[in-house]
Formats: C-alpha cells, structure tokens, sequence
C-alpha cells in the first residue's frame, strides 16, 4: 500500500504535485532525515541494519512532509515540528514492518521485505523498538497533547488492522466498514501527521482542528486512488504492481463495488477468486474488465476526488500563501496520479 | 519466562512472600484490574477476546502491583498510580504477545499461547494494539516525565529481545552481556513500573531513583531465580516446566557457567546439545547434573540473592512502614522462593 508519488502521465488537472512542499520544507525534512538515522541507531546491529533497510527505500516521506508543513503553516518556530516529524515516520515504518509480516509480503517499496532478509522476530521486535522510540522522540518536545494524538492514533490503526484481517476476503463487506477500515489504516496517520503539527506549534483549536480534517481527508483520497489503481487507471498502462489487490483477495471499494453492480451473474466468479482464492492468469484480466464496465473504478475516484476537495477546503481558515498553496497541490496529486 | 508467585515449598527464609503487598494495594490493584478490563475493550471482537485469554490468565499482576506500591510508598495520591500501573500490565502483555509469536512458543501463563488459536497475526497487532493503549492511558495522567520513562523502558525491551535473538544458542556469551540481557528484558520494566509510580507521587529526586533501583534489582534476582529453576531447585522436585531453556538452546546463567567450569571436557556434549540442539531424552538430566556439580545453580542463586539484598538497601531512603516492609519482603521472595 506503497503510496507512489512519482508524477502521473497525462490528465486534465494541474500537476504541480509535490514539488512545491517538498521546496518548502527542504530545511526541516534535512533535519528530520538527520533525526531519523540518529534515532534509529543502536548498538545491537541488526536493529540500524534493518531499519535502514526499510527507512533508506522510503519514498518521499509524506506522512512526515505533512507534520513539518502543518508545523510551519500555523506559525510553528523551533524543532519541535521536526521531532515529531521523525516519530511520524517512526511509527508508520513501525507499522509496514508488523504488517509485512502480518501479510507475509514480500515487497516492501520496492525491495525484498525486512521479515524475508531477517526473518519475522526480528521484524516483528524492530518495529516494537522503532515505536517505542518515536514517542521517546515526542516526550522530548514536552507536548503532552500530542502525545495524546499520536497514541490514539496508534491504537486506532491496530484496531484497523486487526477489522480489515478479521474481514480478508468477504465479499459482503459493507462500504461504510471499508471506509472505516481505510479511516483507520492510512487516514488516521495523515491526520495524526497534520495535528501534531499544528499542536506542537501552538495553533488555535479551529486551525489544529482543521489541519486533522486536512489530513484525515487527504490520507482517505490517497488510499482511495491506491486501491483504484490497483486496478489499473482507466486509460494509462497497468502499473508493474497492479492486480496484488486483487490477488489477496482484498475486499477494496472499487471491487466492492463491481460485486455490487455484476449481482447474480458473476456471483460464482468472484466467490471463486476473491473468497476462495483460487485464481488463474487470466483471471485479473476478466475482473479489471469489470471493475471498470460497471463504473467502479471511476466511482471509487469520484469519491477520492470527494475527499480531496473537502481536504482543500479544511484549509479555508488559513490565510493564503505560499505552504498553504502547496498543500492544496498535494491534495489535487493526491486524486490527479490517477486520472 | 513467567515469574511464578506460588509458594515455595521449604527453604529456611522467611515466606510472607507477597501477601502483605497484595494486601495493602487490595483497593488499588481492583482499581487497575477495572482499568484494563475497560480498556482492552474495542468494538472489534478479536481484540478484547485475544488480550482477555492472556490478561485473564494472568498471575498476581506483579509489575502493576510494583507501581501502585511504589506510588503509595512515595506519597502518592489519586489514579495517576493505578493508571499507570494498567499501563505497564499493558506494555507488559503486549512483549509477552510478541515474544511468543517470535519464540514460536506453545504456552504462555498455562494456557495454550495466543498465537496458536488466533494465529500470529492478530497477535502481533493487538499486542499493538495494547501498546498504543497503554501510551493513551499514561496521557491521562498529564505526566511526561512517566510517559519517558515508560517510553524508555519500551525500547530499551525491543532492543533487548534484538540483541538475545542474534546471540540465541551461542556458548559463548559474555555473563555481561547475558546480565545486559536480563536487564533489558525484565528488570528495565520492573524498574520503569516503580520509577513511574515514584513520579506520579511526585516524590522527591532521591526517593525517585531509589524506587527505580529497588525495581531493577528485584528484576534481576527475579530472573535469574527464574533462569535458575529452569533446572530445578537443588532440592526440591523439578517444575513442571523445567528445562525449557535447556531444551531451546537459551544461554543462561546456569549454563553459561556451567560450560565454563566442564571446560574442554563436555564442550562436545554442549556444543550438540545447546548449539546444534541435537537432543536425546536424557540429555536435560545430564546437563542439570553438570550444571549442579559444577555449583553453577548456586552461583546463579547466589547472585540473585545479591540483587535482592540491593532492592532492599535501595529503600533504606524510606522510613519504616508496613508498605515499605511489603516491599522488603518481596525481594525476600524473589529468591526465598528458590530454596
């Protein structure tokens, strides 16, 4: 569940994408890297060897992007921002870690998962350590509040994670439990990401609550067009991991959906693929087919860009600017990747 | 590793054990038993129904009855000590719930181990789960300071349990570091459960510190008794889980220093035995003998029996009182319990 944020090809929408946040935020994330690779440190190798592993692979780091960036745009001073920024980051390589081994991945952004190079205990024990040491990380910033924040967040994806295992592979999902289900596992982050932010900088109740809306809202647009996508955008080529959704047999919103719309007549089909998991070739093929006859793919983007705006629109209390603006752009990339 | 609390039968020391501190915390200790049952709840059913299998099976609650002691001895006031003491029974639970996916253990507290009933992952995740709880529940009590030192402790496990990992089976551990192990392991909680509890009351630097060492010592007379039963009592009959730690290869104490002092001449017995871990029936009572003979068992009991006079000493700061005299006779217990 890797969110990609290398830039789309083509599209309609403005595609100034990350480039704008990452400039503004070049200082802080230098810092925050720093952090990270002090704060992983230990001297019992294995724990540095594969947390680098995981950490070093990471992407653009968005989840921490967003802290420093809520930090900044409610007038936050100091490296308070940073920290938790870095404990952000933390606790979500925490969690890929105990997922990958929950889900006995294999990949992980792009290489071979820790848990297959070290095996599951030390996997398993490293994301324990990595989590303990993101919140050592926010006691240092005094903040009780957003120690708070984080917590809860914690505790909320677990509990995600544990209703999406307890829901694997049943097609009789409920949208509103899928959408819970996303809430918890990525959405809560982001927001957790955007408030502490905003917490740590002293912001006012309505400017914290509305960096928490910004990033719930984003988190569930971007989760969205990743399940979408997993099926393959309706006009560009299939990206190289497209289909592992389906694979698994994972109940997301755009399959959800096309069970829905196809009733009776293909009932059989996806019981054989997605419940009982037994799958040939050809298979994806017939139920991206689908996915996209029935309009699933493009409802399940309708509602992306649903949250997208309202992301945008969470803003509204901040006055215009230049970080302001680059978050607004994050929150269009978040839903145009996919056009 | 379970720290049994049963009377021991026999032995010349005194044997108040832990009934004066279970008595004098009676009101409290109802309080955290409240507490945790309240908040291993989720609407997600696994969750309350795996953490319940464990915590329900769970013994006298030592750790949290360490807290809510020390909060008492240190003056302590309101929940804040009952609180935190549910907290650490959670961080607690949550490693016992890890170690066991990692050890690929069968029983845990008697029971059959979470794991093999719900499977691993569940077990990984609500062991999350109750970690992120246990933060969310020291919030409460607005201490930051608790917050670090239980953050603290939580790292300092993980990398623990990491560093006992990559030195599994090895005959060549350094007693340092097998006592670094144990440390981290189990005294680093034990400490961290009378540290937080002193800090909640507020108490004075000295007194702090002194609480913190009075628990570490007593986790590491704990232990080690615990490590030393494992090849049974000089004198008594053999628990019924003894040579367990033989039988995975774990380098203790007892074996350690009994590889040491059998020198070149059984250094192929061991090497087959705990390196390879190539064993017959017989080998358990063959090495037990070595590991009496060699007066390894009585080594390793008479240094818990050092701990446990230091987890005294550490509380001549406190004026006499019957909860301090409760604390005195648990260190007693600790190793009284080994005669």
């Amino acid at each position: 569940m890797a969110l990609e944020l290398t830039a789309s090809k083509g599209g309609t929408q403005p595609k100034r994408g990350v480039d704008g946040l990452v400039a503004l935020t070049l200082t802080d994330m230098d810092a925050v890297n720093a952090l990270i690779r002090a704060r992983m440190d230990s001297p019992v190798p294995v724990i540095p060897a594969l947390a680098d592993h995981l950490i070093a692979a990471g992407g653009k780091r968005l989840r921490p992007l967003l802290t420093v960036a809520a930090h900044r745009l409610a007038g936050g001073k100091g490296d308070a921002g940073t920290k938790l920024a870095a404990a952000v980051e933390f606790v979500h390589t925490a969690t890929l870690l105990h997922d990958d081994v929950v889900d006995s991945s294999d990949l992980r952004r792009g290489k071979v998962a820790a848990h297959l190079i070290w095996g599951a205990a030390p996997a398993v024990l490293v994301g324990d350590f990595l989590f303990a040491r993101a919140f050592e990380l926010i006691v240092e910033t005094g903040s009780i509040r957003a120690l708070g924040v984080l917590a809860r967040a914690s505790s909320v994806i677990a509990e995600g994670e544990v209703l999406a295992l307890s829901r694997a592979n049943d097609l009789n999902l409920e949208h509103e439990t899928y959408l819970k289900i996303i809430e918890s596992k990525t959405a809560e982050l982001f927001a957790a990401a955007a408030e502490s932010g905003a917490v740590a900088a002293r912001a006012s109740e309505p400017r914290i609550a509305a960096l928490r809306a910004y990033g719930l809202n984003l988190g569930m647009a971007f989760q969205l067009v990743d399940d979408a996508l997993d099926y393959g955008g309706a006009t560009q080529a299939l990206g190289k991991n497209a289909g592992d959704d389906f694979r698994e047999g994972k109940p997301t919103m755009p399959l959800l959906l096309a069970v829905q719309r196809t009733g009776a007549g293909e009932a059989s089909f996806w019981e054989r693929t997605v419940v009982r998991r037994e799958q040939t070739d050809d298979d994806f093929r017939r139920a991206r087919e689908l996915v996209l006859a029935t309009g699933a793919l493009q409802a399940t983007f309708d509602l992306a860009r649903e949250y997208a705006a309202s992301a945008k629109g969470a803003l509204a209390v901040f006055e215009a600017g230049e970080m302001k603006t680059a978050l607004e752009d994050l929150a269009d990339f978040a839903v145009s990747r996919a056009c």
